[in-house]
């Protein structure tokens, strides 16, 4: 997870009104440098140079685990939350765009997407989750970055045009 | 124009098999950082250590103007270039995606599609266009990284789901 990453999902977040975005990662390190990050745009000095980027990184909470944001979640919006897992593989269990954009629709939610730095999510995490969503399909070549697919899959789920 | 940039935007448009990835300006230290970006991936170590992200990067081509980056598409690639403005605001003249999709199935091309960093394009560049494509719409925030409102409109474009 790197700040560009935190800046440009959080971005993609608030244009799509994404309720809130979950850093999940077990590193202290990491989850300093995220506090750190939000601490500077949300109430330092950031805050009145680009109250945009505010707006935007206020959505940011960092967690520990999965088990954490998905109790925040509960607790603060809803419980039952649904958890959809993302990825550059095709499984055979993936539900199409279309699909969840209408599963979307009918339910009162809370969902919860998951996107993966680097390797990806890992299996357990896929397993465990309630949807897996079919893969960006491009030209044979499947290596966007995770601030790219989560503003396309964003834009699929919840834009409109 | 950052390195994120580059990388983030070519790895799009090589995911949805765009031809080449024009990064255009007339700053010196600007074209050398973007060469030396290029050199390392494609023809440096970044080659062999990560082959995916030189497939990538082997699209991007610096220009020192609109003029130049016209030019050498009409060389390499065809004459009749379309230009197509893109941006945050909303124009009169505004096309929107499915129209532009379908003039691109249409047509057998060249188009170049215009991203602005910063402050976005000129008023100059964008009254000078063929096509000026609908902004990406939101929920009231329209403050995209330039990388990921490439993604998006790449998406919609000329993605398939």
């Amino acid at each position: 997870m790197t700040t560009v990453d935190i800046h440009d999902i959080a971005r993609s977040a608030k244009t799509f009104d994404v309720r809130g975005f979950y850093v999940i990662t077990p590193l202290e390190s990491q989850s300093q440098l995220v506090q750190r990050v939000i601490r500077h745009w949300v109430e330092g000095r950031g805050a009145t140079y680009n109250p945009t980027r505010q707006a935007a990184l206020s959505l940011v909470k960092v967690k520990g685990s999965m088990e954490e944001a998905i109790g925040d979640i509960s607790r603060y919006w809803k419980p039952g939350v649904k958890v959809v897992a993302t990825g550059a593989r095709s499984q055979r269990e993936n539900i199409g765009y279309s699909q969840l954009r209408e599963i979307f629709l009918a339910s009162s939610g809370p969902f919860l997407l998951l996107f993966g730095t680097g390797w990806g999510l890992t299996e357990e995490v896929i397993r465990n989750s309630d949807y897996i969503l079919a893969p960006i399909e491009g030209s044979h070549y499947n290596h966007l970055s995770v601030r790219s697919a989560a503003a396309i899959i964003l834009d699929r789920l919840l834009g409109w045009r």
